[in-house]
């Protein structure tokens, strides 16, 4: 049925690349045009205009598509399955992105995508629209040239993964039967510093959490007052010092009791990868790493929890100096958790640490995500690997693990199948923070990778 | 020349009381004025506006009066000095205001005043105008009735007092001669919590610091970078949790060297006031008191230093999580220091601390101002209380010292005189807060005891 092909990539991927070469021009307009679109889920901004904007993209690129309801927002699904027979890959992604401020950090307003020295800058650029809709675009180019895939496409979009993805569990334990698929792949994260793609096998989870501190019905003077009524952010200042040491050890009792080691492959892997601290130090203006200074870049990001605090408010913060003691203050953390730490035990040692080291203080649960791991020796570690490299032209770095969390744990503890991050974005994408941006040759490189991937499992499914 | 006087208060005394009684309302509704008039100084709002306002109060009254420029906010000078041998008097307050933020919490706007239960509800109703007002209206009251003073007048109203005072002592040493008095007595502060008056003999000092922390130069993604840049947040946290325990102790190195404990008498006449702490637990709502625990009240306000964290901010403060390691952190404080701390030495041992502990950290003097004492036993000790007498009708409580700071360290230490605060506002005045207010009754009882101190300071001329 299928064309005779050499490795890497068949001939017909290669028309596809040509494709996506001649029209790169609209592919880069459309783009702009849709990060044009706020969708912001913590602030409920835009998410179900951009919904239904997504169902009509995937319908004229020629899936079925439609939205699903959860408690929260909606889920978009796309599906083209008419390769029977081939395998079905499931591709994830979020159209929600993260609050813009401080708007006045950024160069050009982040909903106003503007082009400077090759990169795309808008919110969401990078994180994820820029990267799930270049795998739109990978099944509009096939479609385009071959009028057919060499396998079946499911794509899940979810409109609340800047939010703590409060509802995908529901959602794929309801909806198992429209989710099968034999792998699932997600373009979410970083390359590589350097430019070279990455495959990633898992991710790290995550709890967020407030702590609330209220010593007093109004703030007061701090002479008339100083040494008698306790100060709100004291009170949270010697509580966080309690979990975490300057030495960057999380004291949290108990916090760390499941985390499982590494196995022997996932740090040679790990190992393996050239991760300078002196290109991030560089990059980001850093002095030094974060305690502990001891840690190897990779073990940071990939074996270890974290204990960060996103947010302190309290008191006087306006210009020139306010005598008061403070009476309230807030802090907001999260954790990223490794396996297996589970979110909801994490969430209830740091509940019962805050009680015990400052009962007084409000603790507040956000939101809870499992970490995941898909095993770097699975059945479909040889094919990714090809696709990224035949798409980039270079070998994929392998990552045990990411840094960052996505709700992977559903496809692999929910579904049980095999979840890979192939992430599109350039490393100084800057998501989550102000002037977010993607490399143009990142996007169409992304857009290259998808056609690449379902190339290969066009080819994996006949040789299965 | 004076009329045969009985104490306590003379005759001469009790007309002038009737006048107050005879023009309370009036009185009142000028004050409202005066309040209506913004004057931030941190803000440099209205500084000048209400500088000439004062000048011109103090001429209609019947003082030579004028402004004395400084390098920050001028100077307001007022004069009577027609009572050749008798002693002069210097009343000193503050015509500039706090930063009335946050604005949403007042009941009524902060320069629109209200009258409600009895109290007059505007910034600066207690800290300072209402309590200076009073003094202008003692003279004037007093002149209404006899034409003369018995005893001479200066009044010096400083514009920038809730900013640190940072001219008052350069001025003082600059118009040593126009300010020779033979004692100055300061109304600012609260009443006892009964309502009791109290003559208070010193003040704390006041350090005031920023802290700020600047890790990298973006905030980053706390799963791409967490556990490898450092958080401006947490390298704070830390570095508080150097400068004091959570049992309430400084813990700066050296910073508490010079601290001279209280003598005897100092310590009999604080134990003897009716400090009660469960009074201050309920009116501010408190759980408890501040640590260290075991603390006696008066000591605490008196005797001990402190270290206040005014403000703490960075990060994310809005609504939902957001996943950030903050790069930037800015912490705002005051120390309240006592005998004999000096503020530069211990900025200077803050701030070799700082560096000890976080040398990248961003340390910024604010200001300062020395601590000051006048003997218990001063000569001018029982005249003050039968005046604080008769105006009130109760005894008064003496106060080794208040626990706030007032530049009075310019009159004791730079002029070598005696001085005395003689607060004239309620102890829930809420200054530095949202609804400050001061009671009618105590502004009335100000105005009072203004015009009992000329009384007693003209017997005592007579007699010395």
């Amino acid at each position: 049925m299928r064309p005779n092909s050499t490795r890497p990539g068949s001939a017909e991927l290669y028309r596809v690349f040509e494709h996506i070469d001649a029209n790169k021009d609209q592919f880069i307009s459309r783009l702009l045009d849709y990060l044009r679109h706020p969708s912001i889920s913590a602030h409920n901004v835009g998410i179900g205009e951009v919904a239904e904007l997504l169902v009509n993209t995937l319908k004229r690129v020629g899936f079925e598509a439609q939205t699903f309801p959860t408690s929260g927002h909606p889920m978009v699904m796309g599906r083209w399955e008419r390769a029977p027979g081939a395998p079905t890959v499931l591709l994830y992604g979020h159209y929600d992105v993260q609050p813009p401020d401080p708007l006045e950090a950024w160069i050009s307003p982040p909903f106003e995508p503007a082009i400077r020295d090759g990169r795309i800058y808008a919110r969401g650029a990078g994180d994820n629209k820029g990267q799930h809709f270049a795998q739109i675009l990978a099944v509009e180019s096939y479609l385009a040239v071959h009028g057919r895939l060499p396998c079946n496409v499911l794509i899940l979009l979810e409109g609340e993964e800047e939010h703590g993805s409060p509802n995908i569990a529901d959602f794929v334990r309801t909806h198992r039967d429209l989710l099968k698929a034999d792998l699932v792949v997600t373009a979410d994260g970083p390359l590589h510093e350097s430019g070279r793609p990455i495959i990633t096998y898992g991710v790290r989870g995550i709890v967020s959490f407030e702590l609330r501190a209220r010593t007093a019905n109004h703030d007061v003077h701090s002479g008339n007052f100083g040494g008698v009524v306790p100060n709100a952010i004291w009170t949270l200042v010697h509580l966080l010092g309690t979990m975490k040491n300057a030495d960057g050890q999380i004291t949290i009792d108990g916090f760390s009791d499941d985390v499982v080691a590494p196995s022997g492959v996932e740090c040679s892997t790990a190992a393996r990868l050239p991760l300078d601290p002196e290109d991030i130090k560089r990059s980001l203006g850093l002095t030094r790493l974060d305690s502990p200074v001891d840690r190897p870049l990779a073990d940071r990001l990939m074996f270890h929890p974290t204990l960060t605090i996103n947010g302190f408010h309290g008191g006087y913060g306006g210009p020139g100096p306010k005598t008061i003691v403070p009476h309230e203050a807030v802090v907001k953390c999260d954790a990223r958790l490794v396996e297996r730490q589970a979110p909801d035990d994490v969430l209830d040692k740091i509940e019962a640490h805050v009680k015990r080291h400052a009962p007084d203080v409000q603790f507040i649960r956000l939101e809870g995500m499992l970490p995941s791991k898909t095993p770097l020796d699975s059945r479909y570690s040889e094919l990714l690997q090809r696709a990224v490299r035949t798409a980039h032209g270079v070998e994929p770095f392998i990552y045990p693990s990411l840094g960052g969390s996505l709700p992977d744990y559903v496809f692999t503890k929910i579904l049980g199948t095999h979840s890979f991050v192939v992430p599109y974005a350039n490393a100084d994408e800057a998501n989550h923070a102000p002037n977010e941006n993607i490399k143009i040759e990142c996007f169409l490189n992304g857009i290259r990778t998808g056609a690449a991937l379902f190339d290969e499992l066009g080819q994996w499914g006949d040789e299965s």
